[in-house]
């Protein structure tokens, strides 16, 4: 069990209600659902992310002298700080859930959480944080995609450009991540191509341009570092004769043998100047150099070119990718479902809890495509696949490529009317019969 | 120099821009602005953050071997990799800057790095995902702490809570850190509470008051665990009931010594059932018994709870806080401003940049109130306070306390109409003779 302790990253209260749960010897088996309550306004679906992530975390789930010195100054018991001591969270819970790359839906339990009742609830803060992340991102990587499958011809490739303004380095690492579990080719960020095994992709910068004396000869001398294939960023000054200053680099490269891959806008009306870049680079001969844009993309700028119909061959997304702009936050929850094999609800306005442990199935037409899903008491029959399984933290990470293909297949065989980027369907998620008879029980005994 | 390297944390074309500068022997000396071009709509200042966290990630940018050999793979020539392979960023750049809690505005440089133009060209990415999160968060953190104090009374605390729905551990941290140093009591997230050596506040979930087979039974048996001065929640089934519950619990705690501290509500009607609460502590001779709230609380919601005059003593707020909503990202660049002495620009449309190197001076009127900035050439003379001072990646850290110092006192001399949360005033920031003559000049010669 190697890597940083990550016992720490945890509300206090969590601490406050172990210690309160040892005193009264409340250590029976407890079961807790991550899952959300409700799609975000325009959105169809989420996809399951930062599973992996989660798992990870809560391996290394324990505390070293240092983190116990510190709760003890925080002034909990001595009883808990010599059960922390000796935990190991993820040999004490079971954990199962629904994996990476998974379409998923309100009130679908992406992972849950059975153990004694204080080490359950422990895992609370480490667990949400890590999967609202992913899921943050994937949901919005997804609609990025979908945009990008819109038109008719080649599907145009999507690249991560946006660690520079992810909210910290981890939420740049999982972004990455989330982004090519979700069709994306790659990422411009270095250490995430490193983490992950993924597509690295990068050109030039508007300063590289400004440090020489002329555009012209910044872009001869990127091209003579770079002579194969390098890409040439063409709006520093006035993108249509930086078009042709980049085509006569062109000439010049395959006099030498070598070869231009592509230029890349970063500004202005981005459909309009790719019409221009194009129409020049034909006209010069160099149908093969291909159109990259960046600036201020997500899935609706993507969407529209594509829809439009304008020669771009590859998109750069930024910080609105990073960020999951539209839908930053997602009101993911933990929460208790089964105490001692009771299963439990609360009754605060607008935030039931669906009580018991769950199961989902997915159904799908003779097509293959995806027809709704049923939630149903752990134990009940079903039709189609189960989606939920059990999961090993000790064997988390290195699934990307499994959750990419995963995704790819699933998201095709999702109607289009639930992919919409704009007043999505409503997908099916019935409740079982044994499920609604549960928490019928479960509000009976609530409150009592 | 301990810690682990951060030098992959660097968007590819970074890399490929610092090989070609090698090639063509464009070592020269380079300044880089680490600045935002516009506020967010609705937002009248920023605040300086996540500075100390770029510096400390500067002070770590160096390659160990296996770095090194992902950057061959990615077909980096020898000469680069042999110069990283040597190379401590923080030695070889001179970093300026405004530090940690002021207020700033459009186009002035929170960073400013000199230094040889591979290496400072390479620092970009690292340096503008530290400062974007911290100012991202603090600005809105700035926010709430300007609606908490819109009261007549005594001013509410407020706390962070967002560790579980921050974009990730880096976000939790920096999060509990930006909000502290713009106001807030304290943290949840018992991590940052160690990290930074601020407070931590927590009460209990309504998982706790599930598990019992009564809420009664539940707030008896948490009072039990922390007889002195805890916090009970009320809201998990009815909360005027629930407040009766607390008020049997304090009496009992009373005949035995203790007390109780305060109760929470999370869902509802906040300011009705906050009044509603009150009035039964009160009735119940609790007085001195805290009301705390929380539940998808920010700056508004804050301000419309304590201008209707809602008896509540304290704001746990989460979400929205640690993601900065509102103004979840922003524009903050990284450009280059100087090349070998010449100040240099670029034109590409609605993305200027102001040439040359700088300083910041603050004027202020004669009862210590902030009237506006003047942003000069470096060198030139100014009147005021000069904000950007030099600043030392090896002693980057443990300077919490006194940019919170820094930032209570600027923030108060702030006058209210820049600081409306609704359509607040422009602040004045005037361009100096000598800025507006670099500027010329570096258009005249750009692009030819």
């Amino acid at each position: 069990m190697p890597g940083t302790p990550t016992g720490l990253f945890t509300d206090l209260y969590e601490f406050a209600m172990a210690q309160s749960y040892l005193e009264h010897g409340m250590l029976g088996e407890a079961s807790f659902d991550l899952h959300f309550r409700e799609l975000p306004s325009n959105r169809g679906y989420a996809v399951s992310a930062g599973v992996d992530h989660a798992l990870e975390r809560l391996d290394r789930f324990r505390f070293d002298e240092g983190m116990l010195s510190f709760l003890e100054d925080q002034g909990f018991s001595e009883d808990l700080l010599d059960a922390l001591g000796g935990l190991r969270l993820a040999d004490e819970v079971e954990v199962r859930g629904i994996p990476e790359g998974r379409v998923v839906f309100p009130y679908e339990p992406v992972l849950e959480v059975t153990g004694p009742l204080p080490w359950a609830q422990l895992a609370e803060t480490v667990l949400l944080n890590a999967v609202h992340l992913g899921m943050v991102v994937a949901s919005k990587a997804a609609r990025c995609w979908y945009a990008a499958c819109l038109g008719d011809g080649e599907v145009p490739a999507l690249v991560d450009f946006g660690a520079r303004r992810a909210h910290g380095v981890d939420a740049a690492l999982e972004a990455s991540r989330a982004a090519y579990m979700t069709g994306f080719e790659g990422t411009s960020l270095v250490e995430a191509a490193r983490a992950f095994g993924i597509p690295c992709f990068g050109t030039m910068a508007h300063s590289y341009v400004q440090a020489f004396d002329s555009e012209v000869e910044a872009l001869e001398a990127f091209a003579s570092s770079f002579p194969e294939g390098t890409t040439l960023l063409v709006d520093t000054y006035d993108t249509l004769q930086g078009v042709e200053r980049a085509c006569d680099v062109a000439r010049g490269l395959a006099d030498e043998g070598g070869s231009l891959g592509g230029v890349r806008l970063d500004s202005g009306d981005l459909g309009a100047l790719a019409r221009g870049v194009r129409d020049r680079l034909d006209a010069w001969g160099l149908e093969d150099v291909s159109v990259f844009v960046s600036g201020g993309l997500d899935e609706d700028g993507i969407a529209s070119l594509v829809e439009e119909g304008a020669p771009i061959d590859g998109f750069g997304v930024g910080s609105r990718l990073v960020t999951g702009m539209g839908a930053v936050t997602w009101d993911l929850v933990y929460k208790l479902v089964v105490y001692e094999r009771e299963p439990v609800t609360k009754l605060s306005e607008g935030k039931r809890i669906l009580p018991g442990r769950k199961q989902v199935f997915r159904r799908r037409d003779e097509g293959g495509r995806l027809v709704g899903d049923v939630l149903v008491a752990l134990g009940e029959e079903g039709d189609g696949e189960a989606l939920m399984v059990p999961l090993d933290p000790s064997a988390a990470g290195g699934r990307l490529e499994a959750a990419r293909e995963r995704f790819l297949e699933e998201f095709e065989m999702l109607p289009d009317r639930f992919k919409a980027l704009e007043d999505p369907a409503v997908y099916d998620v019935e409740r079982s019969e044994g499920l609604r008879s549960a928490e019928e029980e479960a509000v009976k005994h609530a409150g009592g």
